[in-house]
Parts: C-alpha cells; structure tokens; sequence
C-alpha cells in the first residue's frame, strides 16, 4: 500500500483518555480509534497484526489437535441458567431479549455453549479427546472500562475447551495446551513466561497464566533464574521455601513489656531492637464462618489468596477496628495469638520455626516477649500463607527467584466435571457406564496480546513491532516528494520487496522527510529504508533497523536481499 | 484428520425443524447445530467452508484496494440516533443497555460506525477514494427466523464501505465492487448472476443483486440468454419493452354490456371470445396520498414495486372490497378508467397501444367494450409498471428472456450523500470547500454464500461441495477396519495426500463401508478413495468422483497425481 491510501491517521497529540502506554501508542500511531467506552474500531495496521497473531494461534492448535468451529455470541439464558451462572454472573454479563421477549447475554466465554454442543453430539469414549476452539469476539460489561485495549468490554477472545475421559487424559491436553502456548508466544516474537497461578482452589498446580513481561505489567510474578529449573509463579501464587530448621535457642520466660505507640512491625523492632523476622505479625480476618488470626513472621506479607485458599470459605475480609477489638481485647496493632480464645488460629511455617519471638499481647500498648509457639500457643493450622518475593529461594531448585512485572495474555485451566455434571453432559465408557466429561478450557486474548506486544516493546518515539506479527515489514521513505528520482526509486524499491514477499509500504505523501521518519517511528515498522539524494549519487539507500537503532548504507541491487536477511534475523 | 476425530455428527432423521435443503443438509451432514432460533454453532466442517470464502473475499477485495478494518458489534445508539435510524429501525434491531443504563444495538449494518470514523479521520480529497471493509457477525431480530443460515438472527456479513469525492469516483469504486464480486462468486465454485436489482428510488441502475441460481431460490430472475449482452434483473425491478406500435385498428363506439358473474379476465376473455392481451386490467390502490387505479393489459401483472416507485409514496396498497367501491361505485373486477374521477389513473404502456379494448364500466356486472385510451380516457401517468416475465424480449437487445431462481447472496448499492449528510461527514475538495462523502455500501453473506452453495449443490444422497469451497477434497475409505492391509494402505495415501497438499480425511471408523459411504455422498467431499481387498490385490484403488458419479481405478503409484489432476479439472 501507499501511505497517502492508508487509513493510518498518526497524532501528535497524546489522547488525554489514555492512561498506558499501549493505550497511547495504538491510538497515536493511528491503529485504533474509540467507538464507545471499552469499545473500539481496529483500524487497518491493527487488524494485520491480530490477523497475524489469529494464524499463529490456528497453526499451533491445529497442530495439537485442534478443530475450529464457531459458536455464537449471542446465547439463551435457558444454558446459563442450567449452569447456575446466570444468576451469579452479576453486572459485567451484558443482557439482551429478543423481540419476543426470551432472555440472552453477550458471551465473556462458552462452557455453557460448548458443553451442551458436546452433550448433543458425543457420546462415546472412542470420539475422545476433543480440542474445540474458536477465535472470536467476546463481552464483558466492566465496570470502569480502560487501559484500551488491556480493559475492553469487547475484545477477541481464542477460546478451547478439551473433552476427555478421564484426568489421565485431561493432563494430556493441557499439557497439549501448554506446549501450544508456549509456541504461540514465542512466535509472536514475544518475552513471557508461563507461570503457576492460582486456581480459587487449594494445591494443585492446575492452572498457568501466559505472562507477557512488561514493566508496566499489572501483575507481579517471580521466576528462577536457573534455565533448567524454569519455576515461574504469579507473585499471589509462588510456594514459600519452608523454613530449614526451627530456632534452638533456649526457651525463656514471656515477658508482657509495656511498648507505648508501637503500633507497627517497624516501630515495636525499634523499640526492642530486634529484627522484624523474630516476630510475630498477627492479622485478624473474618470469614462467612469465623474471625481468624492469621499469623506471620513480622518480615513477611500475608498473602490473602493462600489464607482463602486454606480457610476453604466463600468470603474472606480484613476485620475492620470494632472486630479487632471484640476479638482480642486491644486495636489492630496488638493482636497476638497468645490466650487468644474463640479465634481460629492460622500460622506460617516460618512463624512455628521462631524461638523467643515478640507479638501483640492483645492489650493496647503492650507486646509479649519470649514468646515460643507450641509452648505460648497452638495454632489450629499450619500452612504456607505468605507472600513470596524476589530474591528468596526457588521452591524447585534454590536458586535465587527473580522478581518481573507481567501482562497476562493467556490462561490453561483444568475445569474437571463442573460444567459436565451441571449440565449432565456424559459419554458412555468402555464398560458402557455413562460417566461426566473431563474438560479444560484454555484462552487467549487476542487483541491484549497485540496491547501486551506494545507495552512490552516500544520507546518514547513509538511502537517497536516484533518482526512476526509487525502489520508492514518495511517502509519506505523517499526523503523529498518533489524529486521525482527518488520517488520513483522508492516505488521500484517498494515493489521489487511485495514481490519477493516481504510486506512493505511506501510513504508517498507530500510532506516533509523529519513528518515521516517520526510517522515510521511511531507506527513502529521494522525496517525503514531511507531514499536520498545523495545515498542514491552513490547508488545506495539506507537501512535503519528500528530496534536495534542501526544504520546501514545498502547498494540498490542489494536491498531486497539484505532486507530478507535482516527480518530473518530478527525472527521472520 | 481421522473421522473418528473429528467432529462430524452426521444424522440419519432429516430434523422436523427444516424446511430448506441447505438447512437440512448442513444439518444431517454435521455441520451446524442450532443453539436458539436463529442462531448456530458452526462445527469444523462448515468452519473450513466459510474460512475458504473468506480467504477468497479478502483476496478480491484487497485486489481493488480494500483495506480491512474491525468494527465494533456493540454500537451506541448516539451515531443510530444521528442518523435517525434508531427510532425507524423498529423491532429487527437488537436493543441492550449497559451497566450504566446506556443504549446499544447490536449491529445489522455498519453505515453509521464509518461513516462517524471516516467523518474523524479523514479531511481530505488527497485520502480518496476510501474502500473499507469487515467480515463479521451481524445481527437481525427476524419475526420468525428460519430456512438455518439462509434467514438467520446471527449471521456472517462481509460488509464494504466506499468512500469518494464525487459521483464519478462512486461509480469507478462501484465497478470495482462489481468486478470484486463477480471474481469471489466465481471462485467460489457457484453459478451466479448480477442482476439489476430495485433500489427504492425511480430510475438509475444503481444496485446490483449477486444470485446463486438454485431452484429452491426465494427470488425470480430473468436474464438474456445472449451471452455478449449479459442483461440480468429482479424479476421485480426487470424493464419492459415498450409496445412497438399503437394498435392503428379504426376507433369504435364504446358500448357497456351486461357481464354477469364475470369477474376475473379469464371469464371476461371467455365471455367476448377474445384474448386477455385485448382487455385493460384496472386494479385499485391505496397510498398515504391518494387512490390510484392502476392499469395493465390483461394478460400482465401489475408489478408492485415498480408501481410503488413510480407514485413516490411511502406507503402502498391493494384497496379492499369498501375502498373498491367507494372509488369505483362498483365490486373489485368491475373497475376500469372510463369516467373515474376522484381517482388517479396510473396506465402501463401497453395499455396505450390498445385499440377497442374492454375494461371494467364501473358497475356491477359490466364491461364496456370499444374503449380507446386517449379517447374514453386519460392517465394521469404513463409509465411501465408490470411484471416482466421469461420469454418476453430483453430490454437490451430484444433475445428472447429466460427465467430462473436465485438466492440473493450479495449487494452492491450507491448510497450518495444520505450518511455522510446525516452525520456531518465531510472533506475538503480542491478548492477547500467541505463536500460530503459520496458513499456505497457493498454486502455479502457469507454463511448465506454457504447455504446457497448447498441449494444449488446437491443430489438425494447429500452436499456435493465445489472442490473450490469444500471443506476437504478427499476422504479414503477402508472398506473393512477389520482388514489391516486396507487399514494402512488408506492411512499412507491419507498422509501422501495431504503431504501433497490435498485436504483430505481418511475414515477409520470400526463402522460397515455402506455407513461409510453414505455419509462420504452425505458430507459432499469431492473425490472418495475407496480401498477394497480386491482392487489392492491388482495394486488399485477406486476414486468416485461426487459430482461426476464417476468411478476410476487407479495404480497405487499415480493415486497422488491423478487426484491433482482431477481437482484441477474441477476447478481447483
């Protein structure tokens, strides 16, 4: 194409409503235009790069398996209501009716959909497993719609569901889904990591999240930094090391020490000039059930998904002041699980390990010390509910973890009976015995991993497209319109490259070279070949690589090819 | 793929629910299921159809220089009230509120969209002409949605907006469009025909329908068997040619004549001993205006909608029985022109041409006979207004017209002014004087595309797919499972095939090969490999050609070339 024909309408101007880089970035570099809050139109170069990734994404699961179809958006209550999530999906489940008055919503996913098809159609052991997927547009109602494209309410979505027989089975597709990923990713010329996420249920490692890392990422995870070992969790997920051994030092005598306006970890150390890692943090939470104390070393960060996880409830809250002071007698700041009665007692390896530790004494303005669990207290469970970060050790190897912000991208997910048993989805096994499908459900989102590619590749001139899913490999720029030499150089160049199949655009408008060169930035094409005046004296043009930054004078009869070698090395 | 993968539920029932063939053969055959009236899942099969018109889609019309762009499916009801389209659209529009209380429509038809993005990025005559496009789903709330995918509520649209400064830059996008659609449907494998079709205004030929010919086809066609001249229109929108000359027979004295019980112009033709041709059809009308009779010969049919065009009206119907005579004085059957007042007289050429014709006398029981028009009366109107039906000359060149039935698959369409106008959307011309876009719109169903392609391709047994859409080209058919020589023979010609680049299935089902077989003609792949005991003892297999009904042996050796050379000579 010819830039004067594009629509790529650049701005110079940042949208005052864009709040993130890839937000900015699409909407300055012309790829994107708003149509309504958390809606937008894809303009042409935008919609290359998602037709680019959706091949990816096709070639991947093809390879794995599997097969494409294409289920409705618009879907009948009648299914949802089957599942039980019509009445529990609450305000982000965009709800329509009909002329005649049925009800239906706008799809944020399929279970619904896909179970019933396969409840319909399949019915023996022998038809399994079966990898269904479609690419396709999905909706959710958010709240504060933003961030572009990381935020939308309508977004594209490749979503696959597995059917299989049994969890043997289940544990082959996902893995199937996992390998896919990891292609699908890596081909879109993308940094990232799969890493344990949390699943909303207790152990299991039954679900990753594809991170593209970007520091500007909203989630926090760690990785280790040993290649083989390859751990990698999100920051709510990542295991704690257990502590190695308990503290041996001799247990002496509690002590209630009068600690005035030591209200904080920092404050109480201080005050008894000891490490914060020889207390005890004591967090008072509420469940549907019970209050809880939950307990830390004074170090270290409860992490409320593990609590949850542990406590097995459906509602878990920080206790505000009153529950503080009804539960342990004193204001936040001086619980502690001495004599605590009435409240369930949850610890952390770490705090068991502690000898002669300090913690609140559940009276204001004092602090116990001396304190040795077992002895002082029993706690009524002891598992790992700490925040894991940088810096400690890998719960695999040892090593070192490092600490990475990440854009997720990408979810496998191990669903097991839940959507087959609520819709009574069953295949006949080999004994003739009707038995529940095992399904998993896998997405990506499509038009976020094109954002992600942007907040994880770009600088403060523009976007800086990975070669594999770039809309245009090449620009050409001839630096003067009014000299017909170099506009005709640049059209022979620009077609000489479409032939040999690399996808390149001419900048034939009337404007200035610096207009253009800023335009090429922007728009964040690989290559962009410069035409002057005095390169084309000497028969050569130059060829500046966008992301390396380098420069380089190429003989005219030597473009195309130095052109298609530089994209293959940068990953074409 | 093996069959016993994929996921094909092919039926024995035809399902009561299907009226048309396409609905029951995609059906039967696997490849859809409906999730709500209206509204299907597409399962791998039809997903492989629609992705091969898709590529073909966007392969022409990014020949003509069609940029592809994606548009929203959720619009806010802001631009639709801009238009104006929101109140008049009526019940066919899907209606939804967000969170907020905030109106949308999920999207028909995307004239309002562009035209508000073209309005916002584009300022200049420099940027034209514009050919922007998307393939995507599109909504319709029918009444009563049925025929599957050829009257559905959630469909594939393939939809183009052209965007020029003038007139003359509309008609040169126009038959680019032409030209555009006229390649995909023949690439498709279809029989088709572009047809003048009607636009809702007087005159102009300033839309065009693509019909798929099929028997089962909802619309009437006729076209001019000369090839060199290509004329072809709506039955409803055909032109008539008009009388050569006026009957120049001597004018006779009217005279009325007692008619009794003879209504209809067969029993009036039967009473005089004449021909219909002889007679003046007179049929009374309604509109918000006026009432109009409306005249014919009496071998015609008054064409509605030609009619309704030329009264520039907004509302037209056929008058009941109270209307008939309160205009008329007399019963339906007995109207004619002779002496109508009050009433606005409307006359077909052909009816000028009349010489001592017979009419209605406006009484009951009557006719009169001898009536010259010009003489006994005079229209208002003289223009053509009937039916133009097969064997009548074309209007071009006179060859004799043939009928047919077609399904509307496509339409081309000249908008003008009417959005860009309604949305304030305009651009400076040379002189920097801001001029409204001149738009078209150019639309194709694609799932329709699928279903017309099955109307018109088919047979008792099932589909027979044009090789250049069909979702794979081959399946090998092992005759026994039981017979592992057969089993591996039809596995390696399976993956030489495929190896080979032809799509191609292989049935390893445990099922009897006459299962096999039916569901082979049932599917509708183009070619069926059959490998039996018998022929592989002289080293043969069978190719069955599904359309053909042809069946060769061919040397294991040559399978692989003599399939390509077959496909080739289908089409492919």
């Amino acid at each position: 194409m010819r830039v004067s024909q594009l629509l790529l309408p650049t701005l110079r101007e940042v949208p005052a409503e864009a709040e993130v880089i890839s937000h900015r970035l699409l909407l300055r570099a012309g790829f994107m235009r708003k149509a309504a809050a958390g809606i937008y139109t894809l303009l042409p170069l935008a919609w290359r790069v998602i037709l680019k990734i959706e091949r990816i994404i096709r070639e991947e699961l093809d390879r794995q398996g599997g097969q494409e179809i294409m289920m409705p958006i618009m879907q009948p209550a009648e299914l949802w209501q089957e599942s039980g999530r019509w009445d529990v999906y609450g305000p982000e489940l965009f709800r329509l009716k009909d002329r005649h008055g049925r009800d239906f919503c706008l799809g944020p996913t399929h279970e619904e959909i896909i179970t019933a098809l396969v409840r319909g159609e399949v019915n023996s052991y022998k038809q399994l497993p079966l990898l269904l997927y479609q690419i396709q547009n999905k909706y959710r109602d958010e709240r504060r719609p933003r961030f572009g494209l990381m935020r939308g309410r309508e977004f594209i979505m490749k979503d696959l569901y597995s059917f299989d027989r049994d969890e043997a089975g289940l544990d082959v597709s996902y893995n199937k889904m996992f390998e896919a990923y990891t292609n699908v990713f890596r081909r879109c010329g993308l940094q990232f990591r799969p890493v344990v996420a949390d699943s909303g249920a207790i152990g299991g490692s039954d679900t990753h999240e594809f991170m593209v890392l970007a520091e500007s990422g909203e989630a926090t995870i760690v990785y280790c930094t040993d290649e083989q070992c390859g751990y990698a969790a999100n920051e709510e997920r990542a295991e704690a090391v257990p502590p190695a051994e308990k503290d041996d030092a001799a247990a002496l005598e509690p002590k209630k020490v009068h600690t005035p306006d030591c209200r904080t970890m920092a404050e109480v150390a201080t005050f008894f000039k000891i490490s914060p890692a020889r207390m005890i943090k004591t967090i008072i939470y509420t469940t549907e059930k019970e209050t809880v104390a939950a307990m830390v070393r004074g170090d270290r960060e409860i992490n409320e998904i593990k609590l949850y996880n542990a406590l097995d409830c459906i509602r878990l809250e920080m206790a505000g002041e009153e529950t503080v002071r009804k539960a342990t007698g004193a204001s936040a700041g001086y619980a502690g699980p001495v004599n605590l009665t009435g409240v369930r007692l949850v610890a952390d390896p770490e705090v068991m390990a502690l000898a002669n530790a300090v913690c609140g004494a559940n009276e204001n303005d004092h602090h116990l010390v001396n304190i040795n669990p077992g002895r002082d207290f029993t706690p009524d469970l002891v598992t790992d509910i700490r925040l894991v970060k940088a810096g400690e050790p890998c719960p695999v190897c040892g090593t070192a973890l490092q600490g990475a912000r990440g854009i997720e991208v990408g979810q496998i997910f191990k669903l097991g009976d839940k959507y087959s048993k609520a819709l009574g989805a069953t295949f006949l096994d080999e004994n003739g015995k009707a038995r529940p499908f095992i399904m998993g459900c896998y997405g990506i989102g499509v038009t976020r991993t094109m954002a992600a590619a942007v907040e994880q590749n770009h600088d403060e001139r523009g976007i800086i497209w990975p070669v594999q899913i770039a809309p245009f490999h090449v620009i050409v720029v001839p630096v003067s319109h009014k000299d017909q030499n170099l506009m005709e150089t640049a059209e022979k160049i620009y077609h000489a490259l479409n032939r040999a199949g690399v996808e390149s655009v001419v900048d034939d408008r009337p404007d200035r070279a610096g207009v253009k060169f800023n335009d090429a930035d922007l728009v964040g094409y690989p290559i962009r070949i410069t035409v002057g005046a005095k390169g084309l004296a000497a028969g050569k043009v130059e060829l500046y690589l966008r992301r390396q930054g380098e420069t380089i004078m190429v003989p005219l009869d030597e473009v195309v090819e130095t052109v298609k070698a530089k994209l293959q090395v940068m990953g074409h």
